[in-house]
């Protein structure tokens, strides 16, 4: 069965920003996302685009939604996918409406994305939180679309699992008042041998240039990952940097 | 100032890892990373493209090696860049011979990379090594090469640094016995409550697949970086858990 040169044209359009939000949709891709998207949240998954062959082997393994289901060939997949080698199947699936409220932002740790632009650091940061069930990854609107394909492929799977919602820093702070807000910057108190609360807040900043001023202003807490004496690497990458402190934070308990 | 074709293609030819065994060189881009070369290693730039401009500007403000220097103009440089957005300036550097040897081995702490395939990760691990001042990367022959372009890049600099040496991990048990080796495993100690040595070579694994069956075998200690018990993710990316380890290393000690 081919598919149409408007359905091509509308999968093509989700790889930009502007069409998923028109839609409310994104692309999930390959065949582990795929089967574990069908799996936990069936529900979400608006329609499928896969070959025969794998239709027919993940039909006898899981409940496939047959009528929103569509066999490709491998040209037609290579049209529509964003993955330099396409991987079986493709999945339209709808935006979660997640919320972030004041009780379970107190209950536990959440990171604080401030203006991560690179899809791959989003997507592993995500990875990270649900690693280390981190229920929450609040982002400044500056950061990179959480539903970037790149953000998706590098995530894993995690996208299911880990609450993403954008908000201000400064929303937070007013949501839940008094919440520890800790810092990730260069010149802070060594992580390893803080005292680390429970629960609270940890921000993420920029790659290129850190916390921003106005969610600098908010943090009660600096902290940092120490650099050897005869190290020379002027910073660590944005998502070995959360993850150092996840790390940490979880194992300061 | 415009480059023959011949240049043009030869500095193509080195995004491939053939030629740039074939003829020993690689290629650097961007202003900061050049600027490091300049300043650190000069002697290994074989030849420099930029833009007038950023050769006006870092001639006012370091060492050019002006018989080397060649002005491109911004349709040249994209031609020859890597790059999705190239950045002012190439360098062409010739490769260092960094070998190992059992003094420095036995002397410190040193990661063994088995299998890693991203170039983002290879990169962005060796500026995990920089950061915490490991001298050697150690790598099997089955990992990406250290010089593919996006591994350059990720390492933002650590490569004129760091010692990359590709080399088997029994070829390095054999050079220094009894040096403890370390392996990032999903059922291994618990990183964080392990007693760790200040010396050893830590083996991280393959992003799919992790530790090979052969080093797997010399391997006299397993550790593992512990999950969330209501975590989902199945893993962590691998630089990130080379990361973590690295920091819990430099932090025990």
């Amino acid at each position: 069965m081919a598919i149409s040169k408007s359905t091509i044209k509308y999968l093509r359009s989700l790889s930009l920003k502007k069409f998923r939000q028109k839609y409310n949709n994104f692309i999930v891709e390959g065949d582990k996302m795929a089967r574990e998207l069908l799996t936990g949240q069936p529900g979400r998954v608006v329609a499928l685009y896969a070959l025969g062959s794998w239709l027919e082997q993940a039909g006898r393994e899981l409940a496939l939604p047959k009528e929103k289901a569509f066999i490709v060939d491998e040209q037609e997949l290579a049209k529509i996918s964003n993955l330099s080698t396409p991987n079986q199947v493709l999945a339209v699936v709808s935006m979660p409406e997640d919320r972030v409220e004041e009780e379970p932002l107190r209950k536990g740790l959440s990171l604080f994305l401030d203006g991560i632009q690179d899809p791959g650091n989003f997507g592993t940061i995500l990875r990270i939180a649900d690693w280390f069930g981190i229920s929450f990854v609040l982002c400044s609107p500056t950061c990179v679309d959480p539903y970037n394909p790149k953000a998706i492929q590098a995530s894993m799977g995690a996208f299911l699992r880990v609450k993403v919602v954008e908000q201000s820093l400064e929303n937070l702070c007013l949501l839940a008042p008094g919440l520890p807000v800790y810092g990730a910057v260069m010149d802070g108190e060594n992580v390893f041998r803080a005292s680390l609360s429970a629960e609270g807040i940890i921000v993420i900043g920029n790659e290129g240039n850190g916390i921003s001023a106005a969610a600098a202003g908010l943090l009660n807490r600096r902290i940092a990952i120490p650099a050897a004496a005869h190290g020379g690497a002027e910073s660590l990458n944005a998502a070995v940097a959360a993850g150092i402190i996840c790390a940490v934070f979880r194992n300061r308990m």
